[in-house]
């Protein structure tokens, strides 16, 4: 078992990641005997877990209830959370109730956000179930959901009291979805470590074997990584600017076909590739490191190309239309070596469309 | 000009209190030359100042957009808070943006809400324009809207960066929603400050006249005392209770009656007288002070009774299902003293109903 604490002053709260949490009632503390619950899942992950929980809870004496949300991004927004709130009233509980919220992203994301606002905030369980909520979104505190103008505009920062991290979930999880959430595993190498970089391009196929051993610690090093930054920066601003390599590029793939199309993941895998391109062209990223990205990618089954029909002008209207665009110039994080990436602005346009260009046509 | 200033570590702010604040743009302050406001209010006033405001601001070199919502307590929702949202990202407001709530209590807790919300979090400015919410409401950073199943039941603590109050506002506020405001005002005597209660006795006729030197010092008094309460206890807890002297006896007529057809505060003025009975039975308070309260109250145009088709049983129930029952036991604040009140629970429910009947047939 491996046991992280985030440390965000009287906010502290442990991230406990290994095979078999959820068969243990004792996972979920500080939930204990007598105390109420509500728990938020989907329809997809209800009909897998939803059963073994309840009945674990019930042995352990706590209260529980449920609501279960219909599955999907177009499902995280104000309205569908307001069914847990609905649930919360119908079940009577208070202020001292706990949410727990089992699910990826989308959950975990609309879960947090209620239980910052129920009655002006409770406790709250994050159970991620995706790689990439296990490694990205359980982490850092930010909650919340979409307006159907924007992604995430309306949320909170509030951090749960525990992540309990149990890697055999992602024994069901679709192999699209674990592709995905390898792509934000590899970033981390990327911008912050390149010794995980080595390792991951070590143990990819164990990873893909979903080893547990090997998973545990993938994701152990993540969290670490992601705790480090967020620490340093809790409210978003500089460091934390550099989890968003290969982002400006991704958001652009993503709106322009349209989200659901893409997954986050593998636009930002292509992303990636494109930003160091960008850095190899400004002659501050080695060719040689260039290739270990793309190699890493493709045998993590993500994509290292943007889509065929999408020409390079293409990405700039979207990239301008960024939350991180400062003053019309956008802001990149660019790789300067495997482990190290920096914040720039001012970057010419036309090689941010050569960038893309050469990589479309290798 | 009266100026407090609200000290929770760095969410300091001020609150200015003045006649003709609105005239100023100074008052607006940090807002400033070049940045960007999204005004929210509702129809009734935004048929009083809206243009005014608009005028003021735009002069300063502010780019003010705004937003109106419709007036009643009825529309303090997830739906109606929505609306913000969308003006906001239509008009591409990001992170820099400052909302202004201009309104009573309604508009100000919704407002703030969404503050805390957008993009989590962005800046606000109150400028509340009844008495109760200039007394109440924009002090201690509660802001959210109701839920269908209950009241302010979903929101966040979250502070503005400043209040203006206007109490030239308070010339075109019905008399009765003066009235409701002026129970909250008394309240605060009798819980905190026999000074204050008596002053107000004193000034009674001039605060009805809105004289507006009075008023500001009624009006600051008010907040000072919220403050010191609220800068003691931030996150709600024990002090803060006192401030719902009446309020459990209130929120029976409410429920009773249906919301809307006893303002809150004449609900609250009989509940203080309530109160005040049951302390009387208990021994605990004296008879005189019971009637230098009613007296004020009678001044104030406000009730000093429950409803007539209300009888003493009924209350308990919906006093059981109070936010403030503790393992079945009503937490009641009762009256010490003028300027001074307690917590107390394990009441024996037939004082309560003893009480309430006494003042009934009194
Ligand atoms: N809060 C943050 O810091 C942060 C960071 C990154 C992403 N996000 C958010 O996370 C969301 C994406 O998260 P996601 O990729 O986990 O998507 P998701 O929550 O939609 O999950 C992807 C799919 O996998 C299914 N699923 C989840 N776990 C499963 C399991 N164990 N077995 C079988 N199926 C399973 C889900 O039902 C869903 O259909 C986005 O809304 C994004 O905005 C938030
Ligand atoms: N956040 C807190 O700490 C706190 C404390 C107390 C009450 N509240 C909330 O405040 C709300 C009640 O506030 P309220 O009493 O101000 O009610 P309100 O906001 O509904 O205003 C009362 C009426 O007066 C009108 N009005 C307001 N200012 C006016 C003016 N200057 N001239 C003419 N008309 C004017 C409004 O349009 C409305 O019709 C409730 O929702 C309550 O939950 C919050
Ligand atoms: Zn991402
Ligand atoms: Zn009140």
């Amino acid at each position: 078992m491996e046991k992280i604490t985030v440390s965000l002053g009287y906010r502290s709260y442990p991230i406990t990641i290994s095979a078999g949490l959820l068969k243990y009632s004792a996972s979920f503390l500080p939930l204990k005997s007598g105390d109420n619950a509500m728990l938020v899942t989907n329809q997809t992950l209800a009909a897998l877990y939803l059963h073994k929980l309840l009945t674990l809870l019930n042995k352990a004496d706590v209260k529980i209830d449920y609501v279960i949300l219909p599955d999907g991004e177009q499902y995280k927004n104000l309205s569908v959370m307001n069914q847990i709130f609905t649930a919360l009233l119908q079940k009577s509980h208070g202020r001292e109730t706990t949410l727990i919220a089992l699910g990826g992203g989308v959950i975990g994301d609309m879960t947090g956000f209620a239980a910052a606002s129920y009655q002006r905030g409770v406790r709250f369980i994050q159970v991620p179930t995706t790689l990439l909520s296990q490694v990205d979104a359980s982490v850092g505190g930010k909650t919340g959901v979409n307006h159907e103008m924007g992604k995430n505009m309306i949320g909170a920062f509030y951090q749960p009291v525990s992540v309990i991290i149990d890697t055999d979930c992602l024994s069901t999880l679709p192999p699209r979805e674990l592709a995905a959430g390898l792509a934000e595993v590899i970033k981390y190498g990327i911008i912050l470590d390149s010794e995980f970089f080595q390792w991951l391009e070590e143990h990819l196929d164990a990873i893909l074997a979903l080893d547990s051993k090997v998973m545990r610690f993938c994701i152990r090093r993540c969290c670490e990584l992601k705790v480090k930054v967020v620490e340093h920066d809790e409210c978003e601003s500089n460091i934390r600017t550099l989890l968003n390599l290969g982002h400006t590029f991704a958001h652009a793939i993503e709106t322009h076909v349209g989200y659901g199309n893409w997954l986050h993941g593998e636009a930002v895998a292509a992303g990636i590739v494109m930003a160091a391109y960008t850095s190899e062209i400004l002659g501050e990223f080695m060719s040689v490191d260039t290739i270990r990205i793309i190699n890493l990618l493709k045998r993590a089954h993500l994509p290292v190309r943007g889509p065929t029909n999408m020409n390079a002008e293409a990405y700039l209207p979207y990239m301008m239309r960024d939350k991180k665009v400062v003053k019309g110039n956008i802001r990149f994080v660019l790789p300067l070596a495997i482990g190290r990436a920096e914040i720039r602005t001012g970057i010419d346009q036309n090689i941010v469309i050569k960038a893309i260009n050469t990589l479309q046509n290798s």
